[in-house]
């Protein structure tokens, strides 16, 4: 994660009939071939070009807003409290279920251009807000629709076990196993990319969750975990254990969960800004887990109630101040490491040939400059797939 | 700072010729009069509209970066090692002195424009990176070409009192009695709008302040402060006695400098961005400042060593997080109340007739949402003086 190959004076030679990158070297040494039939040429003029964006983690898909839990919290009212007074994910998952398909779509496409417009080109997005059989199949419709609708990579995460529903609070099991039998569902109509876990005292416990994986093993899903969140439950080892792909949060992780992970393939994606938005929790210890081995993502978690938030540089100066990663850690961690979080890696992350012409052009010279200039957009140019999405800081979808 | 008037279903009245605001109240309101002649009419379909922010504290004229800074503040070497490494203010003071006055133009003009492109309509401009009498001068004439040039309202301070040059390091009197001395040249020339000290056990005694500040008294001039930054000097109470019109900062401030000034017409202009950036220091406690009845004002302090923002919102979104304040607060703290840390408020910082037209449209439909979505720029639209600067997300200078 210390490595951060970069090129001065380069060109990036790009397949627009396949979208993928065909050249990537000196500026003078572009292979003839590249240069017939007229091609576009696309001038960064000096500034920082580097791989798009991979958002490994995000809650897109829900109705409603919480600021107003935003600013209780603030004023010292407890998360518990807040809960009781109606507040939580039971709030979105009311005014998500309320809400039709059309209107799912269009709240999460609009969000989507946000983020595309903060050069994120690959983004995974869960459903979790419906938490009954119909609503979530919805919430997965919508998801579906956007992957199909997007110019970027979306990895869907079909998330039922984000949260017992109220109408099974006495009768947990029974929600488990509806989850665990959904699964075929959804694997029978390749209707996700991976399913999603919140195992924590508050959500699921690993003897619930394991019904879930035990199903999820016999389809042959791909696992992601939320684990070891708030405290050390263990929940990291699982996840090797059980072979997710990614283990997320870890604010709580401790030195078991951390060997685990380094001696494993599962990535470890932290959300620092979930931490920042809603001061609940620790940040996880990413120097240590980075210093023992562990690859480390760094991903927003967007969501409404405890991390609204587009940016993944905004991410990275958090990761920075908060959890003393370096730059070029952090620039690792969104994108090349991110795609390892999604299973990716093959196909983006990165900047080379065969690869996803997933690139930006930002307004600055240094990949230093990300983190530094706090909250700042400074992505003037986007290329998806080798499609010009954004020019000189105009959207063009 | 509680309060936080709305209208719904309103319109505003411009007059583009002398670029105020005519007409503000219900949409089915609007006098004939302003209908004449063809007007212009634009729809804020249904989104938030309110005064333009205002940014009351930066240091926007400045060569080079700081970025490698930051990454070691994070890591966790000292800020006075730093300093003995060669960095802190005085490096940027090396980088600014050999700029030209066309670069140093060109850098603030970038910056002044995402300022623009983030809301923000009004700006303090502060030079004080030239540290010599020439490079200092040069500085106030980029911040005159630039308040000439830009469309949005510039306010130009003169701060040779940042800190104790190098060159004066052993004779602090000697170029104590510069700055006074210059203060003439500045106030004969019109050149500035504000003197401000940094008075602080690293930068300016009270005592050295003093002589700057009598001299400033005799030739008429308006004071502002860097004040109680780190610690309780008692600079606050200083401020209000010499009639600051703004002291800042204040991270160190105590019971009798809040009395001091809650009890009159001096702003405590708070930059909680510089806290989270450097990590030097203690939030401002504007709790208990507010609830004394102090007015408060937040700020970015945009500069390249210690808070690299262009925000407001995320300033917004600090204020709420470490300050606790509310969202009715921070939303007049910049906008009338910074416009009073200027001596502005009679001619903008809040849509009312007769006011300049500095007006925002945003892509959310409540001002609660504006410190929620964090380090998101939601602003659509801009208005200075009634010209469109930025329209559906498009900058147009």
């Amino acid at each position: 994660m210390a490595e951060l190959p970069m090129l001065r004076d380069a060109a990036i030679g790009i397949n627009i009939r396949s979208g993928l990158i065909e050249y990537v070297g000196p500026d003078s040494g572009i292979p003839a071939k590249q240069l017939s039939g007229d091609p576009e040429i696309l001038d960064a003029e000096g500034r920082l070009v580097m791989p798009g964006f991979v958002d490994s983690h995000t809650h897109l898909v829900f109705a409603g807003n919480r600021a107003d839990e935003f600013y209780k919290r603030a004023s010292g009212i407890s998360y518990a409290e807040i809960a009781a007074q109606g507040g939580g994910i039971r709030k979105t998952m009311e005014s998500t279920r309320s809400a039709s398909r059309q209107e799912l779509f269009e709240l999460a496409w609009q969000r989507y251009l946000r983020l595309l417009d903060n050069g994120t080109t690959c983004v995974e997005c869960k459903s979790g807000y419906g938490l009954s059989v119909d609503s979530e199949r919805m919430a997965m419709q919508v998801i579906n629709d956007l992957a199909r609708k997007a110019p970027g990579v979306m990895q869907r995460t079909y998330m039922g076990a984000h949260l017992i529903p109220p109408e099974y609070a006495d009768d947990r099991m029974t929600y488990v196993q509806q989850v665990a039998a959904e699964l075929q569902h959804y694997a029978e109509g390749g209707l996700c990319d991976f399913y999603d876990i919140f195992v924590d005292p508050l959500a699921f416990s690993q003897v619930e969750a394991q019904q879930i994986v035990d199903r999820g093993r016999e389809l042959g899903m791909k696992l992601r975990l939320h684990a070891d969140e708030f405290g050390d439950d263990g929940t990291a080892a699982w996840a090797v254990a059980n072979a997710a792909v990614s283990a997320d949060h870890l604010g709580g992780i401790g030195p078991g969960g951390i060997s685990a992970l380094a001696a494993s393939d599962t990535v470890a994606t932290l959300l620092p800004g979930t931490m920042f938005f809603s001061g609940h929790g620790e940040y996880a210890p990413a120097r240590q887990m980075i210093d023992a081995g562990c690859a480390v993502a760094l991903a927003t978690d967007l969501n409404p109630g405890s991390s609204l938030m587009y940016s993944l540089p905004l991410v990275m100066t958090l990761a920075v101040l908060e959890m003393k990663m370096t730059a070029a850690e952090c620039l690792n961690a969104v994108t090349i490491n991110a795609a390892h979080a999604l299973g990716l890696a093959a196909s983006l992350g990165s900047i080379e040939i065969g690869k996803r012409a997933d690139i930006i052009i930002l307004d600055c010279g240094s990949p230093d400059e990300l983190a530094y200039q706090v909250g700042t957009n400074l992505v003037s140019d986007v290329i998806c797939g080798g499609e010009v999405i954004k020019r000189h800081g105009v959207m063009f979808i």
